[in-house]
C-alpha cells in the first residue's frame, strides 16, 4: 500500500485508507516517546518554518518539539513580533520565509482556508496547524490516534461531541475523520452553536444533532468536549453558570455513557466551565495521552511531509521493513491528495 | 560522599555538605565556559522545558544556554503568549508540558510555593527559577560560587544585604545558604523593607538588622546589593532621592568594609539607584562573575537533576574520575531532599 | 589577498577590496541554499547571540538560521521581553549577555551609533543588524550580492533609490557600498526625504538628487525601492494617495529605466503604496534572492567574523583552498577595519 501525500491541509480530502496509514505512521513515534532519549537524526540538517499567526501555546510547542525530535532547526515567526504588523500582506510573509529555504510550513492562521490559499503558492509541503473555524488536522489526528489505541478501533464507534461545535476547527476535522470510519456522530451544545448545516458537512457521515447533554450521551463509546471561549458566554444568551448546568461533562452525565467511554479534550480546559475535574482527571479522560500522542503524529507528519523522505527511502524509526512507502511522499509525482 | 536530589526547589531544606557538593559540581562546568567550544553531548537527546510565568530575561537566557551547551533541546513557554491568558489552570499547563515528555522542567512563576506545588504533581525534576518571594536558588548557588572563588571560602564571612529584602527571593536564598555556612549576616534597608521577621528565618543564622548603611558595611567581606523595583519608590515614604542619599551603595560607603570586600548584584541594576556606577564598574564588583557563574551551576543543575543521570554515571565533564557520584541522582531511589 | 575584520559595523570605511571580499566569501554559502542539507558543522559549540532592542522578523530569522544552518546555538533577546524595560542601560544588558559567553553579537537598535558604541566595549565581534537610520551593512550586501548576480558586476551602474532615503539605514549602506564602485546614484522622493545633505554622505560618490521619478528612471540598471512607513504619511503634507500618484514604482514607470534593469526592496513590502505588484512580482523582481541570499551574507559573516576562525584555518565549504585566507579573521591581530 502505498499513499502520497504533499500537503496536509485537512482531512476531510482523505480516505479512511489514508488516514489509517497516516495513524500506523505514527506508532513508531509514540514508542519514541518512551524511550530515555528521544531524539532522531532524521531530519537533521533540515528546516521546519513554524509560522504562527494567531497565538498557539501547546500546538507551537508540540511541532516545535516534533521538529527538534526529528533533527531538524525550526524557524519561529510568531504574529506578534511579525511583518504582519507593517502591513505585509500574508502571500509575501510566506514567500519571504519560503526564500529562506525551510523544507516544511507549519502555519496558523485565523482565517478560514488560510494555509490551503498558502499552499497553492508554494513549493514546500504546507502543514495546516489551525485555519480559523475550518480544520485542524493534526489534532484530528491525535484524538483518532488516542481513541484507536484505548478502544483498539475507531470503526463504528458512537462519538458524542459537545459544546461549541459551530467555532470549532478541532471537531470539523474530528467530524470529516470519524465519518469516514462510519461511526455515528452526535452533536450536543447551545442551539446556536450547533447549527443543522453541520449535519450535512460530510455527506457520508452519520450525525445528528441532540441539546439535551443527558441524552446526547448515551450509549457514547467516545466523548469528546469542546473548549468554551468563555468570552463567547454572556448575558442573557447563555451565562457561564448556565452552561455549567445544561452542558458541563461531570461525572454524573458520564455515568449515562457506556462504561468504558473515554473523554477527550482538546485543551486548554476551562476546568469548572465545560468539564468538571473529576471527569478531567478521571480514569476515562485521555487528555495528556492526547498531548502525548500529539507529538508522535507531528513526528509522523513532518518525518512524511517535510524533509523529502521520498529521497532516503526508509523509516526513521522501522529502517528497511518500511522501505515499501518509499514513494510516499515523492514530491514530484506527488498527487496532492491532501488538498 | 553522595548526594542525592530529585528537585532543586529551595536552598533552605539543604545542608552545607549539600550545598558545597552543588558548588564543587559546578567547577567543571566553569571551567568550560574558557573553552572556545563550550558545548558538551552530555543531554544530548535530552528536552528541557523552560517555564517562566513570569517575565524574564537574564534567567531564561541563562538556563537556555546552560541546555543548549549541555546538549539538550529546550521548550519555551513564556506567560505572555500562553494558555495561562485562556484560563487554563497552573497545574493542567505544566501537567500539558510533562505529557510532551521532556526531562526536567525550570519554572519561574509570581506566587511563592508555585515550584513546590508543581514539583508534587510532576515525576521529573522541577528546578525553581524564582517563586514570588520565596526563593530563587539557582541564583543563591551562583551568588555562593562567586563568594567562594573570589574570598576563597565562605564560611563565617561578614555579609551584608542591602535593599528591599522583604520583596527579594534571592536575598531569601543567599540568607539560608549564608546562615550554614556560619555567616554573620547584616541586613540594612528601609525599615518597611527588613522587618524584624526576617531576624527568624533561618534559625540557625546569625542575622542582624541595621539601618544606618555606613554601620551595616563596616567589617563586611561581602556587599550584596539588591535591585530596587522603583515602582515601590514615592513619596512621601520614600522617593528614589531619598534611597539614593540614604541607601545607595557608593565609593565612599564602600570605603567602610574591609579593604577586600567584594559587591555583588543579581541584576539588572538600576545604576545610580541603589549601586553608584563607580562600584558597579568597581574592582570590587562581581556582577559580571556571578552572570558568568550563572551559566556554570545551571549546566550542573540540568546535569544533575535534568537528565537521569544515573543511568549513565560518569561526570560529563571529569569523565570516570567522578563515577563515585553516580547514583547522585538516581530518581527511583531519591530521597527527595529539596523537597 | 588577506582582509582582517573584527567586527562589522558599517560599510562606510570598507574598501571596494575588503567588500569584495566580503561578497566572494558568501558565493559557497549561497551554494549551500540549494542543497537538500544546508546545514554545516563549522560553528557547532559556538554561540550567537542576537540581541534585537528594536522588533525584527525577518532580519532576526535570517541571522538565526545562518547561525543554525552553520551549527551554532543562538541567545535570543528581544526587547519586549528584556530587562531594558526594567530600566538596566544598553551597555549593562550587552556586558550581561557578553557575560554568558557568547562567540559574537548581532545587534539591532533604534539609536544610531549603537553598535558602534558596544563595540567599543566588548571584547566579542559585533555584527549590526540596523541601527538608528545609521547602517544595516549585512543588508547592504546582501543588496549587492544580488546585484553582481544579475547583473554580473557591480561597477558604474546607474541604481536609482526610490523612497524616504532620509530615514533608511538601507539606503545609507547602500550609497557607501555602490559609491566605492563607482556607481552613479540617484536619489528620488519626495523632497523633505531626500535632503540636500545626502549629495555628501559618500564623498567620491556620483550621487545626484532628482524629484520627477520618471526623470530618476531613465537609464537605471537596478532600482532600489525603499519601504515607505506608513505612519509617516499623512496630510496635508503627503497622502499615501500622493505618494502613490508621485512616486510609486509601477509597471508603465519601470518601462523608462533600462530594459534589463533590476528591482530590488528590503522588504517588508506594502504593496499598492511603493510598488505597484506588477512590478513586485514581476520578472526584473529580486525580492526573493534578496531574502535567500541575506542568509548567505549572513552565513559568511558570521564565519568570518563570529567563531575566532583563524584558529581553524581552512574555509568551511570550499575547504583547503581557502587557507589563504587563513588570518583573515585574526582576532588577536585585528586591524579593526570595520571600526
Amino acid at each position: 500500500m502505498s499513499h502520497r501525500f504533499r500537503d496536509l491541509l485537512a482531512l476531510e480530502p482523505l480516505t479512511a485508507d489514508e488516514l489509517t496509514f497516516l495513524l500506523d505512521q505514527s506508532k513508531p513515534f509514540q514508542e519514541i516517546q518512551k524511550h530515555p532519549l528521544k531524539k532522531l537524526a532524521t531530519l537533521r540538517g533540515k528546516t521546519v518554518a513554524l509560522a504562527f499567526f494567531e497565538t498557539s501555546t501547546r500546538t507551537r510547542i508540540s511541532f516545535g518539539t516534533a521538529a527538534a525530535r526529528l533533527g531538524a532547526d525550526t524557524m519561529n515567526l510568531q504574529a506578534e513580533a511579525s511583518s504582519i504588523k507593517k502591513g505585509e500582506s500574508l502571500l509575501d510573509t510566506v514567500h519571504t520565509l519560503n526564500a529562506m529555504k525551510p523544507d516544511c510550513l507549519v502555519m496558523r492562521h485565523a482565517a478560514s482556508g488560510a494555509a490551503d490559499f498558502v499552499a497553492r503558492h508554494l513549493d514546500i509541503p504546507v502543514i495546516n496547524a489551525g485555519d480559523g473555524t475550518h480544520e485542524h488536522p493534526s489534532q484530528g489526528l491525535l484524538d483518532a490516534l488516542t481513541i484507536r489505541d484505548r478502544k483498539g478501533k475507531i470503526d463504528h464507534l458512537n462519538v458524542t461531541i459537545l459544546g461549541d461545535i459551530q467555532h470549532s476547527r478541532v471537531a470539523r476535522s474530528n467530524i470529516h475523520l470519524l465519518g469516514k470510519f462510519g461511526c455515528s456522530i452526535t452533536l450536543c451544545g447551545p442551539a446556536m452553536w450547533v447549527p443543522r448545516e453541520l449535519e450535512q458537512i460530510a455527506p457520508r457521515a452519520l450525525i445528528r444533532r441532540v441539546f439535551r447533554v443527558e441524552e446526547a450521551l448515551e450509549g457514547a463509546d467516545v466523548v469528546m468536549v469542546l473548549r468554551v471561549q468563555t468570552e463567547r458566554l454572556h448575558e442573557p444568551a447563555l451565562s457561564a453558570n448556565d452552561y455549567v448546568l445544561l452542558y458541563q461533562l461531570n461525572g454524573q452525565r458520564l455515568q449515562g455513557a457506556k462504561t468504558d467511554a473515554i473523554v477527550l479534550h482538546p485543551g486548554p480546559m476551562n476546568r469548572g466551565i465545560e468539564i468538571s475535574p473529576e471527569v478531567a482527571d478521571g480514569g476515562q479522560s485521555c487528555v495528556l495521552d492526547q498531548v502525548t500522542n500529539g507529538i508522535a503524529v507531528r513526528m509522523a507528519l513532518l518525518f512524511l511531509l517535510g524533509a523529502g523522505v521520498g529521497e532516503q527511502g526508509t523509516h526513521p524509526v522501522s529502517g528497511a521493513e518500511q522501505s515499501r512507502n518509499r514513494r510516499v511522499t515523492d514530491v514530484k509525482d506527488s498527487s496532492h491528495a491532501a488538498r
